[in-house]
This record gives C-alpha cells, structure tokens and sequence, in this order.
C-alpha cells in the first residue's frame, strides 16, 4: 500500500533509491507566499551528506538539491513543491555480489519476501539514502516554524556508552564537532571509541535529542494525532531508530507521580510549568514548554567483521560487508531527526488553525 | 482536525467522554465473514474495567458492550461495526470543583488553550474511559488475526523499580495476579510498592510489554508506515504513555554491530534468524522472528498528594486530587496496549495484500 | 476498505443498516464553541423522515437524534460528535422473502458478489436509512456555515418529465408542496404524474438541485479535492444518483467559449461575474457567485410491477415487490443533497485556513 | 491543504506548473513485479500531447517521460514510481501581459484570492499541462488492469452540437481522427465546425466518454467510495469538465423504474444483466456490465475574441487572447479521461482485496 506520505495537510512523498537516478520529494500543502530558496534547503542537506568526516562514508555526492516546482519569484505558490536531488556517484556494480545474500540487520530478507524481489544496488529504498527527500522537506518545514518563532533543535546525547548530561550541556558546541554533540570533550573520546571499532571492523549506534521552542500551546489532536503520537511515528519511521522518548520518558515509569507531575505557577501573568518532566507534552497536546524527544539509533548494520547469514537459495554461508559505510550513522541522522519533527510541527500547526470558532472567525469574518 | 481515527484499510473511529452518555468506536474495514459476538468483545473490555483489584478505581461500570452494526447472524458484512459502552455510574458533580483547576500532569490546561473551553466532568475526552473504544476494536481486531493463526499478548514488565527479566518470565502467570505479570512473586513485592505509595497518597507507573507471534513476513509498509513506526505511532497515543521501544530499543543504542545484528541461518530448509534483537523488525517489516514492543507508562497524574498548581482566573492554589482513581494505571492499561498492536497488525495485514502481483493474481485470476 | 468516511478535516463516518438496532454518524474535526442541539438537527431529519406525504413510504420511524457526545453546556467541545437514531418499525420478518433473491436495480446482487453474503432485511446498509447519518452530519455542517453567513438550499427541479425553468422558480414555496419544488403549480402536476405510476405498481426519478450563498472565494483544493470534484463525489455516493453537474453542466459542451465564459466586472469596488455559467466555481475553486449544482436521481428501483430476475440458486424467475417503499425517492433526498454539500463545503472552509501565510500569521501571530 | 493526491492504496500525486521546469508524478502503492518501461507510458502521453493536429497548440513539446524510481530491471518493485517530463517550449514571456490581468473562464481571479497571488506563466498549475502527470500514471494503471484483462477506452461523443448515436459508434474509426471519434464521418462534419469557430476566435466543447469492460463485480466500497463516487470525483477533478454521469445518467431522472431497471438473467450459469440502464454499477459497485460514463467539456476558455474582464487593480477592461490554444480540448482530454478512469479502478481493484476472508485466507493460508 502507499506508504511514502507522512503528514495530513503539510503532507511530504518521498520517492527514489540509492542507486537510481535520483532522489526526491513532493510537499504538499505547504501555505503561500513563504520564502524560500535552494540554498535554504541545501544548508539542510549538507548536515547529511557523506564526506563530512572521517566516521562517514567516502561516496562522493554534493547532494544538490533543484525546485523543479511550486516556487514563483523566490515564494511558494501554494501548489505541490516538488525537490530532487540527482546521483552522481551510483557504482551499482559494488552491489552485485550483494543480490543474493540477505546481509544480517538490513531490509533484504523483508524486501524479498514482501514484494518477491528487490532492488539490491546499496539498499535500493531502504538505504540511507531515502532520508535526503525527508531533509529537504524539513528544511522547508522549518523555515515555515521559524516565520512563526519555533525553533527545532537536534543534537547527538550520546555515542555508544558515552553520554552528555543535560546539566553539562554545552549547546554552542555542537556544529563545533564532527558528531553533532553539545560537548566537544566528550564528542573527542567518543570519536576515539568509534575509531577503535572501525579498526576492529565493528560499528557503533547512539541517541539523538531533539528539542523544540516556541511552541504555542494546544499542538497535537486527540485522540490517535497526539503530538507525542506523531512524533512517534516520524521519528520511528527513520531507519535505525529502535525507539523514542518524550521528556523523561522510559525513566518516567520508575518515577512517583508526586515527582513526575510537573506544578502549573504563573509567571509575569502567563501560566508555565515549574519543571519539564512531560518534554513539553500533556494530554497529547504541547503544554507550552519546550518539547524533547529522544530516539534510540541501533548500531550501523554493514560491518567487515564476518557474520553469518543466508543466500537466497537458502544456504548458510559467511558474510563480510566491505565498501563506503559509516561506521556510526548518528551524526548523519542528527538532521533527519530534526527534520521529521520540524515537519510532524508544521502539519500540527496547519492541523490547529481550524480548532474553535474563534480562529475560524479570524479568518473569515469580514 | 480529526484525530479520532486510526488505521488505513481496517480503521476505527472513537467517540465519548468520561460523563457523557456513553463510550464507543466505529470500526471500517473489517472483512465480511469473521465470527464475532458480544460475548467475543466483553472479554476485553472486562480486563480494562474498573473495580478488578484493589490498585483500580472503585467507579462502577460493568461496561457492557453492544454491537449496533455490521454483525448479521453471527458473522461481520463487512459493513461498517458500531460498538457502544453507555456510561451507568455517571457522577458529573465530583468535579464541579475541578472546573476552574488545571490539574498537574493531565490535559486540562492543553485542552482549554486548544478549544478554548472544556468539558471538566472526569477529564471529558482525556479520560482513561477512552480507551474503551480502542480495546472494543482492539477485540475484533485480535478476532480477525487468530483466524491466521496470529496470536498478540501483553503483560506487565515492570512496576515502578520492580521489574521482570525475561529469562524469569511464567508466561502462565500473567492471568493470576492483579498487576498482569508474568511472575506472581515479583507481582506480589509490587503490590506491596503500590500500597505504601497509596498510604503516602502517591502513585506510580510502569512498562508494558507485548508480544506477537505468527506473523507473516513483510508487514509494514516503506518508508513512513513502516511496522514500528505505525506501532509506535499506536501505543504513544496511549495517555500516559512516555516512551515505545521496539526489540533491545534503547539498549541497542549503546550496543555494538557485531552484536546487534541478528544472524540468519537456516531451520527445515526456512531462513531464520538466530537472535531477535530486532524485536522482529527489519526495514519497517515483520522479519519471521517474534515481534517485541515495549511501553513505558507514567505515574498516575491523580494523587491526593497536594500539588502547586493554577486555576483558570491566573491564581496559583494547592490542589488535592480525591476520588475513584489508580494508584497505577499500569494492569489496566495492557490490554489497551494490546488492543492497539492488534489493530496495527490486522491493518497492516489487510495494507500488505496488495504488495505484489502474485497476491493479486491469487485474488482476481480465475 | 474502509469507505463509510467523507472529509477530511471536517470528517463524517457513518454505520447502521435499516433493520438493525440503529443508524448513525460520528462527526470528527468540527471545530470547538458551535452551539447545537438535538432540536438543530432534528430539524433536518425531519424533512427526511417516512411518512411525511402520500409519496413516501408508510414505515412508521420518528427517527429521534442522540447526541451522544462531542458537545458539553449546548457547544461543541472540539471532539467527535456522536449522533445516534434508534430504529423502532424493524420487520426484518418483511425481507425473509427477499434473502434468496436479487432485486433489479438494487445492491443485491454487487453485495452478494464482494461479501460473500449480505444482510438482506430491508437492503441492509444499502437501504436508504444508510442517509440518516448524513442527513444529522449535514445539519451540523449547515449551522457551521451559517455562522459565517454561508446558505445552502436544494430543491426539486424535476420530476420525470415535469420540471421547473430557473426563471419561473417561487423559492418561498419549496416547503409549501410535498415534493419541495419551487413552483406549487409544476407540483401538483408532478403529484398526479407521481398517482398514475403508483396506479401502474411503477416509479419515477427526477432532478435534484442545490445552491450556496455567501461563500468566500477560493474553497477548494487544486488539483483533486477541487470544489466540484469533491461534490461530485459527495453527491454521486448517495444512493441512486447517477450524475451531477455544475452550472451549464452538460448544457456547456454544446455551447461556445465567447457564451460559456462569464465576463469579470466591478460593482461597488469588488470583482464579480456578469452571468454564472461556471455554477459559482472557476479552476476548482468558489468563484464569488453563487454555487450550483445538479444531481441526476434514477427511479425507485423497488416496484411491485413484475420483473424479471435470478435467484441465489442461478434460477431466473419473476419477482414483483411488495412493501413500504416510495414511489419516488426525489422528495425525501433533497435535504441528503443539501447534507452532502453542507459537509462538503464545511470541510473545504477548514481545508482553505491554511492556504497562506497571512491565515497562519492572523492565527499564530501575538 | 494537500489536494495534490488522488486514491488510497494506488494513490498518485501530481506536482508542476505549465512554465515550470518540468511536470511529474509520483505513483504509490503499484504492486510490485508489474512490467512497465518508458516507452509503454510515452504512448499515453503522445496522446495528449500538443501538436497533433490542426486542432491543437502549436507550444511545441515533445512530453518525454523518464522513470525517476520505482522501476528495477523492467519491473516495478513495490517502491514509489516518480515520473518527471521536462518543459523544453516554455515562453514565460508570452505571458507577462496577463500578470495583472482575470482571464474570464480561468482561474486567475480564484487563485489569486486563495493564495493571495499567482504563477501567471501560461496558468501556472492550473494549465492543462498539469494532466501530464496524470495521463502517465494512469498508463501505469492500464498495464495493471491489462495484467487482469480489465481494458477501459475513452472516446469524443460530441463536439459542441455534433454528436454521435450509441447504434452508430464505429469504435475502430476512433484512432483514424483526429477528434478520437467513434465514427470518421461524424468526426469530418465536427472538424469544419472547429473550423468556423477558429475563423471567429471562438472555442467549443463536447462530450466524452468512457467504458470499461472486464472488471470483476463488487468493485467499490460503500458508502462513501463507491465506484460511481470516486470515478466523479476522479473525471470532475480535471480541469474543464462540467458534469459526470454513468449509465442513462441525467436520462434516467426522466424515466421509470420499470423501464430503467436492468432486469437480472442468466446466461451460461453466471448471473448477467439483459440491459445496462445502470452503467455497470449497481449500489456502488461494479456489477458484471460494462461500466459507462460521461463527461461534459466546457468550451476552451482562451479565446482571441474580445471579452469584457477586470483587472488586478480592479479596473475593467477588454482583453482577447492571443498566443498558442486549442480551439477545443475535448480531443486531448480523451486520454486524459480514460486515465483517470484506470487510475480509480486500479486503486479500487487493490482496495477490494481486503473485503471478505475467503480473500485473506487466500493470501495468508499457508
């Protein structure tokens, strides 16, 4: 069935594989007259290119990014905006001893099953490669969030065991480090746990934080659109991902509820809350605080260490995944976290306007 | 907007308050010719209904089902299945006094800034009492996957730091104890946990996990509605639900390759894989191993306990929560996390028919 | 599939079949602070109901509303509104006759073919009935229209061959004849053609009409959910309308562009259109003018004149039905016409509050 | 809101302006292992595109469509297929005259007011360059509903006054002119017609229509996604079209039951219908007939006659239209008509899988 749209009125279709001619995404619903650019989206796409360090993989793509429709005169027109990113550096000859091997922790074995056969060549739909259109629709989603002071924010937590508190958070420092984390004392020594198992042919995985400000309260539609809900299904939908958090979140099921409840205080007239144990969520709707989420990255699935596995003639064999892999893929995915969650916004925000009479007035009431 | 619906082929709308009339849930989509009755139905709802235990609320609601449409003689038309609760112990006075207070932890404040007012009676629409429709659907749901041999159970992991290895698990003890566990003694050490927190006028949470076994392979539809995402997107609309996890989830972030990855082998001439730290998820599809999600629940947000809070005028107050509530929602909420995977399941089911030619020829060649 | 839900911010699902325990609807998305009530909506019921005149079927059904929830203090809360209608005349004894027969011009046959069996007292879900829940969803769209000025009306424009010119329509007296034409004089005529069909056990169809007032420019979604698409497609689905036009509809294929084409002027400062072949919509979107629309209704397919026909067994055989059943249905579908379009235009009011940043900024911006 | 997208499972989304730098489309939910190349979409397109005849534009494009995605080794793979036609012939420049001018019959004046200004370059998304991305995918569609021996055929019935009697219909003459007529003679006389306009700077319409025959009965799912609703809101979503009717369609408002009932017979042992008053859909499903509709054609909009308007500064004034315009659509529209058409069925032929468990138990028993 179609599973390529996410989104109900900012709503984004994905299409391409990694070693087709291209890559790509069509916004729908995206409101008139925002301004935006190419080079607004390509800021975007170069946070997850390859190439940027040494933990990524050396495939050589600039990943430019064309509006081929939906834009007039540097503003969208209201009409479907269709971005494409072209292949440049596609050897689908490094795939072909792949095509009957079903390689342990990747999608061929479901692929195969699902739909009879696959597209091999590096992953086909499943490879990495798929999140450009979902980065560039971010970048777009985001530049809507910013016209109304919402900020998104996504940033490494942690690699393998090594993990940033919150309270030793040093923000300015993530674009400082090659793994996009709020600390570069600690990006260093995880980048040296990365390098000792890249030489033991071994990979590692991660978790990523997002942050959201600016929010006005009242986002999410119950009962099944929560905001925590959707998130859930954007962030979980990114491959890699084994789970999601919001605010304490797996930590919240130790707590008490004297301690997990969050006291309501007024401040300069305005209601807030004097802590943030719900990341910015209640009642599936955001509460006014800022919203956190974490998601849970597994571990780069194609390592040279060899491993066991099956053909598709059904045979056991070994199996060594040699090539251009990251051998972490969360500072890559740092941005296409950050992006599905500036777009499950952007369509709450749409999805919100029609809530009460009184902002349908506003709008229509002459 | 609407929010109320879930699912794509086999669909369902909820609909109720806490005090209204009553509760219920249109299922769409069902196929016609599966043997249901209200008796079939009960059996849910009766798991999730109050005054099971000392650790639930003492309202009284049998909760007794009607099936209102799309059953004839037995078996569903395929037609469209209304199903309706009517509330009996209705005490809409309770929370007169609760009108003007946003409580700590729930939707009042997020549910007023949203719609601009709200119904007050017992959380209206946030109620736990909605959950009634999904575990009825949940029911009929479950129904339709034992006809393919598919069977969905979930049971209680931990309750507050009382926690279940899976290498302890009596899955035979799960129906034994009030707290759903699969393991009476650690059941019975947080039994005694939940008490004391009632004496402190406390609550406390917990995680949920749930099983499926029997599934074919290649469920899940790429990219955005893949199998963990719709399942996360399912359970994190749960109230009270913080975190979804899928397989080692968050563990594996801190896991290496090598280790995370499952290997294939072969069993009776069948590709199989050795472990299951996928949780049996690979690329957004069903991979033949045993599908594994967890959910993590918050405390209770209702405790007597008092609390800093705002009442609708601006004015900061202390506010002390009493009536019928769950020191922990947990027990109840199982077969709610239950219902709503099997709901996944029989969609995605249902969405993976189309997948390839050979199904389709199956169907419509003659 | 699931096929009972229409709209998409705006978003009925409706369930029940003509001999069950009852039919009705859920409305999702309608936004929060509308004041209705049950008298509202029974307003419309009412000019749907049985036995209103000599042309409608003798079953006895008061077809009382129940609000069942989504409003709280006479508003709506910003929930799903759940409306029910109890059924009290059941003979399903009545069909016993009709289970092993396929009735010309019915659902009999198609839904014996797609279901494998049907739920054949009084044709089940496709009985007229199926409207009850549209004709309640319609009316809560109408009171949302009306207060932003928006009207909708519809009338009989013909029946068989007696139809009224648009030049001699007396719109004040649509409620003053049992067959809500406008033109009493027309209606008496078409009442007697009406007597002489039931005198010869046959039926007519005829020609349904509805216009909206006061909409804004630019409802309506390029390029598939534009005006006229979607109400083509609300109104084809009723039950025995086999066309719909718009404006000239068919008359403006055999016309020319110089005459088809509605000039632009001014009038007081605003743009309008000198004449309105285009019914009110240019491009897909509300154009200024008034909306007109058409629908095609087929003859009451239930006659008791005989016909042939087949049985479930393969036998052809001869079947002349007897029963509560109208001679014409046209009367009786002019406020399900009015419903649709209501929906229709509710849900496309709510889809065009996010169509450019201006809306967002009037709603968002503090 | 997101109106860019038609269908369910097969569902497509279009995206692209007429002087944009190319129109596509992106097909999800096309069953896997379906054999499609470019030269088999290239055949739709030709049909459409400019050039063809005396009767149409002169723009001077060649439409060639490239397979983006979607498409391995011949067959398609289950992934979304994009499709994209680069625009060679744009002459944004012929257009900046019309920048601030209502084209009367256009859509300027609507998608001014709804998006608060416009593409203006040769009607931006509203051109009928747009139904290139639907004419591609529905040849994607026919190639799945000639894998089942579904076959559907659109053809011109009338041009303005000229039209042509069911008894007369020369189907093989259809591809012999260039009016895609079912009858060469008929064809002649419309052409001089054309002919005579021209010389006037007028336009005119016409009607099509469209059968399909093969299907299997019980396709459409009540009540809201009928077959007769979707194919509506399908043909009525194209630009220019004015009316939809299946069967008898506006004719059956004007007849009797006993005349417009198809009466059911048996023939060979299968159940079968002695007329097709009906269309081939009974209750909103197929029903074994051929399915047949029409679609009404409004004259061309752009005429070089001189037409009263206003213009974006609220001033009126005269405007005639130069440049390249077909005197009549009705030709190019036919494909497009039957496009739409195979594109409903297709998603409609895979929506029915789900309908009953014989259907699943087909899939899934192993």
């Amino acid at each position: 069935m179609s599973g390529s749209s996410f989104g109900s009125i900012f709503r984004i279709t994905t299409w391409g594989e990694s070693h087709g001619p291209g890559i790509g995404v069509v916004i729908d619903g995206c409101p008139a007259g925002l301004s935006i650019s190419e080079e607004d989206i390509q800021k975007y796409l170069d946070r997850r290119k390859p190439g940027q360090s040494k933990y990524t993989t050396k495939r050589n793509e600039s990943d430019q990014v064309e509006i081929l429709s939906g834009v007039f005169e540097g503003k969208t027109t209201g009409t479907p905006i269709s971005l494409m990113v072209r292949s440049q550096d596609q050897r689908p000859k490094d795939y072909g001893n792949l095509a009957s091997i079903f390689r342990p922790g990747h999608a061929d074995y479901t692929f195969t099953e699902k739909y009879g056969f696959r597209d091999y060549r590096g992953g086909g739909r499943s490879s990495g490669r798929e999140t450009i259109g979902r980065t560039a629709a971010g970048a777009v989603a985001s530049l809507l969030l910013k016209e109304l002071n919402i900020h998104v924010c996504a940033y490494t937590k942690s690699i393998g065991p090594f993990t940033i508190d919150e309270k030793d958070y040093r923000m300015s420092e993530i674009r400082e480090n090659a793994l996009y984390m709020p600390g570069n004392a600690v990006a260093e020594q995880a980048g040296e746990y990365i390098s000792s198992l890249m030489a033991e042919n071994d990979s590692c995985g991660g978790v990523i934080e997002c942050i959201a400000s600016g929010l006005p309260t009242g986002l999410g539609e119950p009962v099944f659109d929560k905001l925590d809900a959707l998130l859930a299904h954007a962030v979980m939908s990114i491959g890699a991902v084994k789970g999601v958090e919001i605010g304490d979140g797996f930590a919240a099921a130790a707590s008490t509820g004297s301690t997990n409840n969050d006291p309501f205080v007024t401040a300069n007239g305005t209601v807030c809350k004097q802590t943030n144990h719900s990341g910015g969520v209640l009642g599936g709707m955001s509460d006014g605080s800022a919203l956190i989420l974490r998601a849970a990255i597994k571990p780069t699935s194609s390592i040279a260490k060899p491993q066991q596995t099956v053909n598709t003639s059904g045979e056991d064999m070994q199996i060594s995944i040699h090539g251009r892999h990251d051998p972490v893929i969360v500072p890559r995915a740092v941005v296409v976290v950050e992006a599905m969650t500036a777009i499950t916004l952007a369509d709450l925000l749409l999805q919100n306007m029609s809530a009460n009479m009184t902002h349908i007035k506003k709008i229509y009431e002459t």
